[in-house]
């Protein structure tokens, strides 16, 4: 049994449900306020501050991009935090949203335009516990270039052969870039497929894990590894990549040792602001 | 005869002359001091100290640049620091001046000698609030290079189609590259036209905006443009850019929900310091 | 079964084959536990903690890389931190090895799986006392490339004309790309030579010093150098190298004075955080 | 009477010394202790040591390279820390020298081996009040490429039409690189003639100024002149410089405003460390 399977064997069920509830039920949604899965984990909750510090400290977002996590109770509901830079996220920012982007319990507070780059991304990934939005800086040349990006060390065999491009103009026409509705952000979903992350062209990306850690460092070594591979094209000679069988292993010997040892640190880092 | 004593002299004669070319009625402004348009409202100065350090902290300017605001009691007066490194402005270094470029109280503190920049921009462009000109490292080769900047992504889309270049030889010759006089800067105000930012050839920047967080945000997005364009532009393929278009539906959905979100962030961490 | 648990057995499963495939009596070795060395001199455990800052400090590694050293009463022993971050390291998880990268006393600490790039170095090159392995990040490129590494000036001369690339995939075809049995580990050792450093394709570098100070220097040099030399690339131009006889020249003259002057910086940062 | 001819004349004492005492004499000075100047003034002290950490903390020296200054009360001394690290420089590190690299007390403590760098530009150019040595990163592709720096804004003006390039091997053969001796410090000056610094192929540069504040700006702007023109060149346009006649205007009138704001940022920055 691959390590794959296992993985969407475990969450079945989440499809299951996620596929029922769809999103043709918007309007009743908006009126009955959807009920509260209950008190996240906070064991998650400070994951999810640590995520938010460390994507900023690292210069994955800088005042705008945004971390949720799926609601450890429900996988129908996931955990966002509202409106603010990533750096300033405590506790009382986090809501937690409906996979059609609605919020619990919003009490006034104002909502990321793009959750449902999140939504639909959970709703079509049930292997999927955490989504990162990011405009990365290094990662931005190659949503706009006809350059793919390739992994250049195992550190981001997380991208395998490539990763898709999402272009909003081929659904939406010209717009404000923003997915900032469950039809965008389905669309985007749907490029992204079995992928680990979607180039978003001219605009950024968005990366999804197993768990927090997961979307978080591939974030930080999607970035990495844009920068290597643009040094390297810069050499001018020619470049070897990653082979796929390699970035397979990789993967299969749990990528990166499931990024606890970052993790360790990042969140140590973060929490003793 | 000392090197200081030098160098003052050549100034003090180099301001006879700036006077002596001086729109309007600068003898008698120098004999009358122009009178005050009342105490400007204490969060502007508040922000316009923090527009100096975000801009010092973000590497936007270093010790030289200068940031501007217009006077929120008289649209013919501007607010901006005595010449002083942007990291070390405090309140007591604001200076409040006429669209000529004259000081209302001056009170022995020394003047940015570009100040014309942010005089005549504010005369030519009665929309403009707050003005930035900065030296910023990636944005430099553009207005050197005959390779247009161009939008990268929608956090740039204030570029629109590119941005015109000032080439202060084209008509005051051989200079010491300095907007020095209301001559120069009325020329870089034409250049400017309806533009979002002019860039300066062999020199810098200078990037208007409809308030403080506009300019300073346009100033960090268009810096970080720059750096990611140059990136773009290394990887030697073809190059995509938003649609002028898409620039144009970003800037009338409020471009970037009007800073506000990166603007909480860098005003606390600048006043916190 | 959950994610982890998946996870804990695959490692489980590679730790067996890892002994199996091992050098000498390893299955004796787990039974009957390698005697210490004896205590290590104070001095330089400090050192090696401030070594596993210095290179997180300099973004030579990040969570992940280690950095080790022989042991100062046997050259049969070396010593290296647990696996965790380099930036967290502490006298507690430095843990004694024997040079088939048995652990003396694990006291259930975690182990750096590749601590078979240091265990065969260690063997091959009785000269080295000191060993990094890193992913630096302008390194990386030089893995990669047909362009080969060379000494931009007399800081980087231990480069001399140039460093030997490993590729794992050469003797153990398609892998998770990790050096974590003796086998890969002495053929990287064959690779490096008599060299101070070997590259490894797709992955980082390993280096070598005769002290803490000359490993450590090399890592952050080695660095700097690949960054210097891509933007010399770049220039378009032809570029001078240092000559062999006088990367030579400055070999024989000590190295850079044998890295006292930053390492008496460096260290001074490192314990004093 | 010009701005350069003024700073020839003040200066013209200390030539005519500086040739009568030559490098012909060094067996007898090392024979007989020079005598002390007398006592520096402790400004020139406090700012030789913000020097010395300003560049530290800009990137322009790491743990090696160095800052000096003429002592204010004879111009055949000069002042330069002992051989550590520029960030741990206090004031019990100030040696004064002879302009032939002789120490007047040397107390134990150790020697930069390159003084004869600051030593003989001294000798060679009385308008010269301080030099620093770097290996600033950008700044060494330009002395390995045929392709030449030239200034890119009126912050670098005092590029002039470019640099020239000492070639120790022109000279000395092969060596460690290193400006050790009179003979190669002579060369060095000689090489560096009129201009403003001197590009060290496969080492570094040396940087004059009028004063500290000149010498540390010039040494910055340089670092920064190279990185911004190598941007440039990677757009693979054309790329215009400053005219000749520009960067003469901007020395006459007084480079940068003698540099006066930026040292206010950073003398307060490196002494309240």
């Amino acid at each position: 049994m691959s390590f794959s399977m296992i993985r969407t064997t475990t969450f079945q069920l989440a499809t299951v449900v996620a596929v029922l509830l769809g999103f043709g039920t918007p309007v009743a949604v908006a009126q009955n306020a959807p009920a509260s899965a209950g008190t996240p984990d906070p064991e998650l909750i400070l994951d999810l501050i640590a995520a938010n510090r460390t994507l900023a400290s690292h210069g994955i977002v800088d005042a705008y991009g945004h971390v949720s996590v799926r609601h450890n109770l429900d996988p129908n509901r996931f955990l966002m935090a509202a409106a603010r830079a990533p750096a300033l996220v405590t506790e009382a920012d986090i809501i937690e949203y409906t996979l059609d982007g609605v919020p619990v319990d919003l009490r006034g507070r104002s909502q990321y335009s793009e959750r449902f780059i999140h939504a639909e991304i959970y709703k079509a990934r049930p292997d999927v516990i955490s989504v990162v939005h990011n405009h990365s800086p290094s990662v931005i040349p190659f949503g706009i270039s006809d350059v793919p990006i390739k992994p250049v060390y195992h550190m981001s065999a997380f991208i395998g052969e490539g990763l898709p491009i999402y272009d909003i103009r081929d659904e939406s026409g010209m717009t404000n870039m923003l997915v900032n509705n469950p039809v965008k952000g389905g669309a985007l979903a749907a490029e992204l497929g079995d992928a680990t992350a979607v180039l978003m062209r001219g605009h950024g990306v968005a990366v999804t894990g197993s768990s927090i850690p997961f979307a978080v460092a591939r974030s930080i070594y999607l970035e990495v590894n844009a920068a290597i591979q643009l040094q390297a094209i810069g050499l001018g000679g020619s470049v070897t990549y990653l082979d796929p069988a390699e970035a397979r292993e990789v993967l299969e010997a749990g990528e990166n040792r499931g990024y606890d040892r970052p993790w360790e640190l990042w969140r140590r880092d973060a929490l003793e602001q």
